[in-house]
């Protein structure tokens, strides 16, 4: 329900030039199942050919942070890793509505 | 589907000091029936008492466009408006995954 406790993450990533794809790839290999996740969604940025957007709701912070240690999640990761230039923001939320 | 073209919002307001909830309680009221919104997600920003941020994917640019004359979401933003501090960060995107 809206009114739940939950943990929520929006974070803008910008690939190394021409990699955006190839990131966005990554991702969704790594959101394939990570119970506690209720929302992720990955958006290109339409000003910057390099740059995405991933929004996402989870029932926990404890979920998110149990995420990283699954073994798909952290392949992911892995090979994302190398890709990614810079991480501008990264901030931590409250979500209230999911409409 | 995910491959369909898509037009997204991410954004981050600062209302005025302690009027927050009262900034969503505006948000959530504009957002009742919007044809071509596919999704609509708010949250507190956890490290700003006064900032959210909003998530929103549409059909297209024109649904979004199309939403402003609602009445519903006209009376919204016009209640809105006054206690808007800020809007430091407004990006367009292509949403790609909606996990």
């Amino acid at each position: 329900a809206d009114g739940a406790p939950r943990y929520g993450l929006i974070g803008q990533m910008v690939a190394q030039p021409g990699k955006r794809d190839e990131l966005v790839g990554y991702l969704r290999e790594a959101t394939g199942a990570m119970p506690g996740c209720l929302s992720y969604q990955i958006a290109l940025d339409a000003g910057n050919a390099d740059a995405i957007w991933i929004t996402e709701i989870w029932d926990s912070r404890e979920s998110h942070q149990a995420s990283l240690k699954i073994p798909a999640v952290r392949a992911a990761i892995a090979k994302a890793r190398p890709i990614i230039a810079a991480m501008p923001m990264h901030v931590e939320t409250v979500p209230v509505a999911n409409i």
